[in-house]
């Protein structure tokens, strides 16, 4: 039986790891984002956050705070999910250049779709395509490592 | 000193994949499913996604729509931890036929969890027990991983 | 090149380990936090857990489960994402002091950060550096493991 790890290619474990932490980079970001709209909509959730500001009341439905919020946690479905899923795809021994292409395409297209989706709003497709497309090539990859593993 | 990653069996390795791979795969599913419940109840929340039909408004808490939204977080939870678990657990050195057992209960519980949660609702106890036999492995998992580490 | 593996040192993935397992178990524990929280404000937010109960109401907005439920999505924000950073991080052939320090550093905050926002709630700015500090940390590992592998 082949020992899965030295299925692995060095090259694309470095593209891998590459995108990997621009896309987590990318959702640390996130928060900071989220931080800042609270601050600018002086939409606070807790108590203890407020209390310099006596004027200040609670707000838990801040239209641009909660697209943030939607936006990150799109990103906490689907980037973990592809960090999960493009690791053990790895363990495949598929073709690099596929393999490499593959992690590119989904970090693109979640990096359009926080831009889209968080900073500047378009007309859909858009936000659909930027999911759909790291979507797809996640089903691809879930598929072709049970194929291989089962 | 025993170096971790020699401790990994390939077969427990691959009915690791295996099991993660239908996990995260059922994960994605959620998505989809979500889409699907947005659409069957109107239920959009981003103005951008209405714009096409004027009579539309934004409805943010459509009971079957939060639901879904509710057994995917639960996911988010549960299905993320018991990867990173499960990875760790393997580099302690297992018995291969436990470990395997372990992964296997853990992914029936949760496929569980999802068909009564978010699927064919059933009365209680039964999500409570679909949530409680996989976080019990993960318990048993982490403490025997940190006394392997310690 | 390197086989990027093979930069793993021992020590520092035991430590990495050890803590991983630790704030993974501490978010295990997130989990039951919320179920006593619902049982002790009777704030169920499904149909089939109040069954038993003719008196009950669902209850989406209790301030004390909403509490316990962000510090949990602020683990599934910054926890897994350190778990995919610290990975990454030692391929990267790190000090071994500095980065079991890092690991550390990072486990420290995550434990204050849950403690200071779900259990005793003291003034800011605790809560903020708390977040901070394991926030800081993974931004300087992201950088490092950037620059390896580019």
């Amino acid at each position: 039986m082949v020992r899965l790890f030295d299925n692995i290619n060095e090259q694309v474990l470095r593209t891998y790891i590459f995108w990997a932490m621009v896309l987590v980079g990318k959702m640390l970001l996130m928060s900071v984002l989220t931080i800042m709209q609270r601050f600018r909509k002086k939409a606070f959730v807790n108590e203890e956050d407020i209390v310099t500001d006596k004027k200040l009341k609670l707000k838990f439905d801040d239209p641009d705070v909660e697209r943030v919020r939607r936006a990150h946690r799109n990103d906490l479905e689907n980037i973990f999910t592809f960090l999960a899923i493009g690791f053990c795809y790895m363990l495949t021994n598929p073709d690099p250049w596929l393999a490499g292409t593959i992690f590119r395409l989904v970090a693109a297209g979640r990096i359009v779709h926080t831009v889209v989706y968080a900073l500047v709003i378009v007309p859909q497709p858009t936000r659909l395509l930027a999911w759909l497309v790291p979507y797809a090539a996640c089903l691809y990859m879930t598929a072709q490592t049970l194929l291989y593993v089962m």
